[in-house]
């Protein structure tokens, strides 16, 4: 492995998407100098995926008009379990079923530097916590809600790992255990019922069932090129079809969100994630109640449920931060 | 409030239970030296369970040959979301709905000595990390199934409380939002399907709808005075019936295991709890085989998932810590 380096103060983050790779340079001071977006298209294989990550990386170098040799790390979020230690993905549903990946190790081999990596959900926590939530809680949860469901857990202060590295895993948390089918293979995951993939095949079955939607309308029968922010445009046209399956996927994760809060106790709930950056104004109040709702009386008190205002940028800042303190 | 005495080495260690109230006189190295049980008749109102715990305190204090004023410290486990600092019951839904009860300090009035009150599943947790859990396991689990479930999480070796010190409250996590009412009013918590309340009220619906059964046989066709032991002796005598109840219930707390595995990452889960305490031998299987089966790969690696040998006295033991660690 190559020896970090402190002579350059440049970092870059990325986030490994099941849908795209997100990668931004940042300075000393976590400003995000540039950025660049590639698609992921895991179909092609992993060697394919990782020329992207590498691209992606040399991509946003070039942009903030820098070398690779003044980025001193890398931090990578990824969308499974992964081995914080040896940098392994140990499971990714949504990266073709990757299974033990020796990400780092490989990424190192080609970029020449120190790379990190971590869990999406958990990276993507620990750049809202730096960067984002000032009144640094000492608890707080993370919940991002795009292709998958990620999480992040915040204890003490701390980005919370568990024993093997795997903590956070809350896409996989059953809330309807006679649900619909997950990615993992088990019914009723919470990612199963209320992430954009689970959102989406709702509104495409409703369509079937002969549901009216003005999606149809823009886009076609099919629905190609939908997106989270055609739901927001749609809700905003009075399209009464996409306010109920809206609603609905916003009440699992207010259940989702008591569930966590019942458990954990945090002092801040964080929404993120790119179904929460398009329709956090749609489903935060619908979030809030529900989430109300079921959690244990008294353990709700000046608890915050706030929606992140980085945005995508949660786990590319991360990441930076995760080779910030790795080189360290 | 008295003052905290460091003069005499026993504390007492109380459980206050939704059917029964525990209380235990522990010495300076947490040996039990005497016991007492009294039922909680929580319907006959506030006064007369305080009433209760005082004279089950004084009743263990006696029977161990000992005054009142050797007792150090009073330390309570309560079934409900508990504020720490001050003592207080938020709420207890096994307790005919307690709000706000000043335990401690009505307690303290009581009894004259220190008084220390926590959530029941915290405490038991608190009992087995100290007492049983030889390794000492930075971070780990305890469910606690009887007339309710409660939970316990060890966290960096220490007692999580979290921001409102309501943290543990696993009992209600959602795990089918369309499954049976639960006592805090929600559908399908955790405890509203694996607990023995939700056992029985399963057993008790199948023999209305026409179920045969053993138990009918040695307790009447009401049930009367069931309890978990008569389950596990209809199990062993191959009472087909009781044994789908058992096992559809082991099969949710599987999934409940599950669901905290994937979460929190624990390197141990602590089964325990009247229910297990009867069934450990009938359910462990069925709990780790689901477990297992519902967790994500790579986090159940190395993970222990042990039924708790100090079953019904892990709550008092705890409570016996609770108050120890009060008085220093």
């Amino acid at each position: 492995m190559p020896e970090a380096s402190n002579k350059d103060n440049y970092v870059v983050g990325v986030d490994l998407g099941g849908t795209k790779i997100l990668a931004g340079v940042f300075d000393a001071s976590l400003e995000c100098v540039g950025s660049a977006k590639l698609s992921t298209t895991a179909q092609r294989g992993l060697e394919s995926v990782l020329e992207r990550i590498e691209r992606a990386v040399r991509d946003t170098v070039d942009e903030a008009d820098l070398g690779i040799k003044q980025v001193s790390a890398v931090g990578i979020g990824a969308p499974g379990a992964v081995d914080f230690d040896n940098g392994t993905v140990i499971f990714a549903p949504n990266l073709e079923g990757w299974k033990d990946v020796a990400l780092k190790k490989e990424l190192e081999k080609h970029l020449g530097i120190p790379v990190f990596v971590e869990n999406d959900g958990n990276i993507a926590m620990l750049g809202v916590h730096v960067a984002e939530l000032k009144a640094k809680p000492r608890h707080a949860v993370g919940i991002f809600v795009g292709t998958g469901i990620g999480g992040g857990l915040i204890l003490n202060g701390e980005l919370h790992r568990g024993f093997n590295h795997t903590a956070g895993e809350i896409g996989h948390m059953v809330i309807d255990v006679n649900g619909p089918k997950c990615g993992c293979g088990n019914r009723g995951c919470f990612e199963a019922l209320a992430s954009r993939t689970a959102i989406f095949q709702r509104i495409k079955a409703g369509i079937k069932e002969g549901e009216k939607t003005t999606l149809t309308e823009t886009l076609g029968d099919n629905l190609e090129d939908l997106r989270s922010g055609d739901l927001r445009k749609a809700i905003r046209r009075g399209d009464k079809f996409v306010v109920k399956v809206i609603e609905q996927a916003a009440e699992y994760i207010g259940i989702g969100v008591a569930n966590l809060v019942n458990i954990f106790g945090p002092e801040v709930v964080v929404l993120g994630g790119g179904v929460m950056e398009a329709l956090a104004d749609e489903m935060t109040a619908v979030i809030v109640k529900t989430a109300k709702e079921h959690a244990m009386p008294g353990t709700m008190k000046n608890v915050e449920i706030v929606a992140s205002k980085l945005g995508d940028n949660a786990g590319i800042t991360g990441a930076a931060v995760l080779a910030r303190r790795g080189t360290k």
